[in-house]
């Protein structure tokens, strides 16, 4: 603790007394605790531009209060009877905890140049320029003011205007539908499972995971149920017995799902629904990716097979994840209750960023981006899928048809964090399976984050991978045991 | 249910063949449920342009299936075969729900002149020319990008560097402490509730206390100790009892209390933050009001006094509360789990209106700004007090020295609600104390939030509650009885 004393020379409280002052109200308010060493009185009296004998009356007086003790040799500490009763909060105890789960393995980002970790639209394709002139017509609109002052929980009604009829105009909104603007997707994620779940309440989520989302279930102490992911989304009879062991709410990702870059097939969608439909269970569709589709086709929303369906969507993904604007779209009666949540919660979402992202879309530049951004991501995709086949074969993955994210299964025997340690020394990064657990291990996958890189870095990033698989492989195990500060 | 199918005319596939496939998945998809009455053919041939052929043609395949059922004189209806198990959900037993607390009455906008309601700053004070420069500043500088790009769950670093550095400067942010940006002073406290209270926790707020911070606590599962409230802020012995009582965590408004506008004078603070210390409990210090000091001497924060009191602020009652943005100042054990709860909550707080509100600090606009609020909240302050003695002399109230709001206690047998639709009827309206219970009535005080208006208003508004308070004191109780529509 610096002694650091504001003192008034032209005071008529003498120097001496107000430096005894001002470490009085140190002692009290716990900036120098029971124990605590006064500086020596030579050394303070050159810290702080006094003389000697200030300082010694200083402590004297403070000696003869009781609050401090002077001891042979060894100088002057806070006496133990200065805070008689005082206790200190015990922040350990006082906390609540989250539920032991892998958390995010620190990022060494100095050494990487090719970062394969974040799940992130790649700032090089952002459209300043247009999204700089939404901007000014904004600031520059008679609204302004209105945007500044407080707002309705609900959101921007323009915004929620134009986000929900474009989605009824494709289908998936239903007249007994409402919407509620979020601070992203993950407060839409955030409020559902307030809105939804009590304590003990079963719930089915995909098993590898988004780690915010699962976080999120588990805050409300829910038990979750991890349903096993193949290559075409949810595995339907893993699900099937998640419903029938009692899961009440059901959180699927239908398209390009994270991490793993599944996507349910067009057929399967409506049987899926109609099975959580069935069973009487909530589905929740995190419907992030779906707009960032670069190959086949497109399939409809589970919300547009069955209207029970609560959608969680973004702009985060296509444009400006620093904007914090998402949605709910689902049944009014949910609405109503996510809205009374999210004025306890932050009142409602931020008001300039709502009416910059309103604009940005009405204008058309967000359509413009997104088929930019769509185009880029194709590209990425087709120089990751060659440089897979190229430099991953002794590896399992599946392509993607589109969104941020490749899932990677390393060839028996080896350990994605351990790996990890030696992609970093050659610069390059990735997410360990495990971070994305439920309950299984996950420790031989990997999460491969592309789509924010450029195509020449995937293709470098995956050769470098690639290189290390094969030589790890051939040097056998013990090279790959993970290191202590990495678990 | 609207019927809009989209049909190509071009197709292969017949028209009445298309319309029945659309139908089917309307009922499929839950948009038409069992026993609901299709359109009569003739209707439905000239709604959507076909010939009524061709909607028979479409009814009788539907009917062959067993998906639809013709009744003779009264139409087509979704046969109860058609979705043989399935179930909907039941909102209102699947969705979680508030404890009951007298929730927010129903504002009557339209016939209010004079709307004493909300607790927020006048817009006819906005700087906005000063603001739009700001924006216009970090809209054209090289971060744009960056701010646009996913950010850090801790917040915008150089406005956490000018928060936290102010607050060293004050003297109330020590060593040990560190900051977190939220989604305005709302969001701290979520995030405090949900950092520090387990089910069942014991939590002293002060009574009557602000609902949005009630509400918080209760979502928790946290057992509510009313504090009484005096003319000096919260009342020492009440707060001794709650913290006697088990009271782990403590939420104080030292400053200008909404809705009561007291103030803990400087005296009896340290008293205060040792008594909670003292107990080992948690001060929370809800500090949204103190710049705004019309009269007497600024008093330092309780954070002063402790440093393991948590601290929570906004920029929202001086400037823009339709941009987000907040705080917590605490202890570093305490950031770290709220920053924690914040990437679950929605990841991180808008970046533009963080970067907005930092240029608008450093550039020494709010410092200009909140002068200004402050001189017109003294004329507002001066007003209110001439009024009151003038028209609310059987009135009990305490005039605050600074802050949004009055607290004023009716004369014996006068009930708020009740006069509240009075007021309403001559074009004033005011919240009725009920709304900011915790365990009391309150039924014979109100809150009347003064900042926002113009001062001709506030004095125009203090009358005509002036002379309804009188007629009805004149006229007796039965007037008064409260309607049910307001309860």
């Amino acid at each position: 603790m610096d002694i650091r004393p504001s003192l008034s020379p032209a005071s008529e409280t003498p120097l001496y007394r107000q430096l005894a002052d001002y470490i009085r109200h140190l002692i009290a308010s716990g900036g120098l605790r029971a124990g605590d060493r006064l500086p020596p009185t030579r050394e303070l009296a050159n810290q702080i531009g006094l003389n000697r004998t200030t300082i010694s009356a200083a402590y004297a007086a403070l000696e003869a209060e009781g609050l401090i003790k002077g001891e042979v040799g060894r100088g002057s500490f806070v006496s133990s009877a200065a805070e008689p009763g005082a206790k200190h909060v015990e922040w350990a105890a006082a906390l609540t905890r989250m539920p032991a789960m892998p958390t995010r393995p620190t990022l060494s980002r100095e050494s990487v140049r090719i970062d394969f970790t974040s799940s992130r639209p790649s700032s090089s394709l952002f459209p300043l320029e247009e999204f700089q002139g939404c901007c000014r017509e904004v600031l520059e609109s008679a609204e302004l003011s209105r945007l500044l002052q407080i707002g309705s929980p609900g959101g921007y009604e323009p915004l929620r205007r134009w986000l929900f009829e474009a989605a009824v105009e494709q289908g998936y909104a239903h007249a007994s539908d409402g919407i509620l603007i979020t601070n992203g997707c993950q407060q839409a994620i955030d409020l559902l499972r307030r809105a939804l779940v009590r304590p003990g309440d079963k719930v089915a989520v995909e098993e590898p995971v988004y780690p915010g989302l699962r976080n999120a279930f588990l805050e409300s102490g829910a038990e979750l149920m991890g349903v096993r992911m193949t290559r075409e989304g949810v595995d339907a009879d893993a699900l099937r017995a998640a419903l029938d062991g009692g899961a009440r709410v059901v959180v699927l990702t239908p398209s390009f799902q994270n991490p793993t870059g599944a996507t349910i097939p067009e057929a399967r969608r409506e049987t899926i629904a109609a099975m959580a439909r069935n069973a009487g269970a909530v589905v929740i569709e995190n419907d992030l990716y779906t707009g960032l589709r670069y190959r086949g086709k497109a399939a409809p929303r589970l919300k547009a097979y069955d209207a029970d369906v609560i959608l969680a969507g973004s702009f985060s993904k296509i444009a400006f994840p620093g904007a914090r604007v998402g949605w709910i779209i689902g049944p009014k009666p949910l609405i109503a209750r996510v809205t009374e949540l999210k004025q306890v919660a932050d009142l409602h979402t931020d008001q300039l960023s709502q009416a910059f992202l309103l604009r940005f879309a009405e204008s058309g530049a967000l359509a413009r981006h997104m088929e930019r951004v769509v185009a880029a991501g194709r590209d990425k995709l087709d120089v990751l899928e060659r440089a897979c086949e190229r430099h991953l074969a002794g590896c399992r993955y599946a392509m993607p048809e589109g969104g941020m994210n490749l899932w990677v299964e390393l060839p028996a025997g080896l350990e994605a964090a351990a790996l990890r340690t030696l992609a970093q020394q050659a610069g390059v990064d990735y997410l360990p399976g495990r971070y994305f657990t439920v309950s299984q291990p996950l420790d031989q996958a990997l999460r491969l984050s592309f789509a924010g890189l450029e195509p020449a870095r995937i293709e470098e990033g995956i050769e470098v991978l690639g290189t290390l698989i094969r030589k790890a492989g051939a040097a056998g195990d013990e090279t790959l045991e993970p290191e202590p500060a990495l678990v």
